[in-house]
């Protein structure tokens, strides 16, 4: 390619999964690209709760952005964060005053966990987005034991030794299946003066099942399987309190210290930063060939958007919808640049629906075919590291997995950061 | 063994090489154990400022204490914070507001770096050693490297992209080597605005030489290996200030944003508890049984004590010194429970001195023989991945130093917690 200085330049903001796609389905096209992200990592966050429950250490599922396009010398990438866009001028403005001219913007900004209007909750009920959300809950999961294993009070103790997950869907089924086995199994015999499986784990679910997103079946095989591994489940109240003592759900009330967040999303403050309609969890609802509303030279895909587009359904907030959007935005942006101006509208295609119980089974539903048990597992974990972007940390978290599973053994049980005595509660 | 509840109560407080080195030595004897640390891991030191240069993760050099004595049923792990000794009732005050009644206390509370009476220094220098100053560090050279990225005046990009390095003994060799093939190596092509092998890598020594305690022959090879490497090396000008916007050493002053701290240490408050006396750094004067002054039946070892034992000379500050000394008590506490209670003296045998210069060269010191070159990189490297406690870890430091020797990458290169976004300074 020759000198690119002048050529149309793509800004993309969020170089999760859906805008790094974006920018590798562009490699060729007569662009320049600059990639604003405010981390330098990627981050695989399929994988994060498992190092929220201390089986994979941060770095094995993450990875610098500069480091992913290094060989493509122009992609630009800017440790940066957003606080607007000048659309008139066509301009992205940095926090650092600084500002970003665009040709064609893509926003691929995510989601935040969320609380439905009780923001007041998160200090004591952490949801799982970022690196820090991951070893705040592993600090938090095993300063539970360090400190029940110092408590003479037997109430408090139980408080201690009760882990509350809200919300039914994968990252809390995960979080409650993987929290069980560290009680019940790696955990068993380190302690003197608790007995690690007398942990209560305590699943959360508003509505009338956990996953509701797979088939009923899937569903309820899902729902033996955490009893199976000690995890309760109650399903049909809602959180109505979380405090540092505990939370409130329908009529009942459990004492505990750990509440981990799992219930609700709310995405970027991208349709703020356009002044366009947003849903109820600010989603911007795009048009059909992914632009935002009135703006077509502005493309919003993954978390941050919302289209019907899956036979006439929403698009769901999962990595394979973000990649299919950003390489649909790839291809269009190319067209373009050929002069073809007519809309291509986005088709999702669903190739699957994964869940894990813990780490000896899990459900697939592939629509033609449904899985459960081992073998569903053994495909979940050979998909998950297939899509693991670095050739090392594939070969890392195969090592790591493989350790725990023959072992028994969590490598990454450490407590770091943040208030590191136990208190006496 | 059979009922050990009413048997001598050996209390370790501080889980280093030193305090777990006790514990290990105590096995089969009839005694029961308490392991008190503020930490809820053993931390493999010398290998830290890998983690602080993102050549390897946290979890690579650090296992939770209570894991690695999981078999040993006499042993119990507490997390909790010492506030003081009780000496006259044999009792260990803790922060939480608890005691622990001891028989016999190891006191292995090590020493954090220090700055010759200048703490307001060290939010500018931070010093290496706790995991979370690795993760700041490493943050903190990342961080510098991406706002160079982002920044146009040439003055403060030249200062964004100027390391210094305090203190010329093995740490500061060290770091500053890594940071040099960092910025030289690893990071080469990775920026599109700067040139990351423009940095300046700085190394002070208030001395007249780097690495003092070596032969001067290893001390000049050193010398010139990190000149190689691309490290500026001043000599002679002691530290007079750092700040937010630099250093002033002698009557110099260098613009830079990234200054880290390796030249000094003080022992912890071990003497303070016991109201002993202690020299310039707060170590605690030893007998030659290593017990406290006036009380036989505490003991003290590694960095917080200080002793002429290594044929008049002071025992260096080293992990095999603090590994020795545990042996020793642990011996005296075996031999004394047999009725025998005449003072053992500890003698240290040194059985070498290591230092490493980047990926490719060391120095070795063992006295009968001196190695430089690659060969004492090699040595170095299995010494220290045989002394590595876990197997798995030993396995993966092997296969992250393998890797990143082999294919340049550096896979923790993760800015994590504080400060993310890079402010235009």
């Amino acid at each position: 390619m020759g000198d690119l200085s002048h050529a149309h330049h793509v800004v993309i903001v969020g170089a999760g999964f859906g805008g790094l796609e974006v920018a590798h389905r562009l490699a060729g096209a007569p662009v320049r690209i600059t990639i604003v992200d405010q981390r330098n990592h990627h981050l695989f966050q399929p994988l994060l709760y498992q190092v929220a429950t201390a089986s994979l250490a941060t770095s094995e599922i993450a990875w610098p952005i500069r480091h992913l396009v290094r060989r493509r010398k122009e992609v630009t990438t800017l440790l940066a964060v957003v606080t607007g866009i000048d659309s008139g001028n066509a301009k992205l403005l940095l926090a650092d005053g600084g500002m970003v001219a665009y040709d064609t913007l893509v926003l691929a900004t995510g989601a935040r966990h969320a609380y439905f209007g009780h923001d007041e909750w998160e200090p004591y009920a952490p949801g799982l987005k970022t690196l820090e959300d991951a070893t705040a809950i592993r600090r938090r999961i095993l300063l539970s034991f360090e400190r029940a294993e110092c408590e003479t009070d037997a109430e408090c103790r139980a408080a201690l030794l009760t882990f509350v997950i809200v919300g039914g869907g994968p990252t809390g089924v995960e979080l409650a299946g993987t929290i069980a086995e560290l009680a019940n199994e790696n955990l068993v015999g380190e302690f003197r003066r608790i007995d690690t499986r007398e942990a209560r784990i305590i699943l959360i679910e508003a509505g009338p099942r956990i996953l509701p997103s797979f088939a009923e079946d899937l569903s309820a095989y899902a729902h033996s399987a955490l009893k199976r591994l000690g995890v309760e489940i109650e399903l049909g109240r809602p959180v109505r309190e979380c405090t540092d003592n505990g939370v409130v759900f329908g009529d009942r009330k459990l004492s505990t210290k750990v509440i981990l967040w799992a219930a609700g999303v709310q995405a970027s403050s991208a349709a703020d930063w356009l002044g366009v309609p947003a849903d109820h969890v600010n989603r911007i609802k795009v048009e059909p060939d992914l632009s935002a509303p009135g703006h077509p030279e502005i493309f919003v895909i993954g978390d941050t958007a919302t289209i019907d587009a899956w036979h006439g359904k929403p698009v769901p907030g999962i990595a394979p919808a973000a990649k299919q959007q950003g390489r649909h935005v790839a291809t269009t942006i190319k067209i373009r640049l050929r002069g073809c101006i007519s809309p291509r509208p986005f088709r999702y295609r669903h190739s699957g629906s994964l869940a894990t119980i813990g780490k000896r089974s899990a459900i697939i539903d592939f629509g033609w075919i449904r899985l459960r048990g081992w073998v569903a597992w053994w495909i979940w974990g050979f998909a998950h590291i297939y899509f693991l972007i670095g050739v090392r940390n594939r070969l890392a978290v195969a090592l790591s997995w493989l350790w725990i599973y023959v072992s028994g053994d969590r490598s990454a049980r450490l407590i770091t950061q943040g208030e590191q005595p136990p208190k006496q509660e």
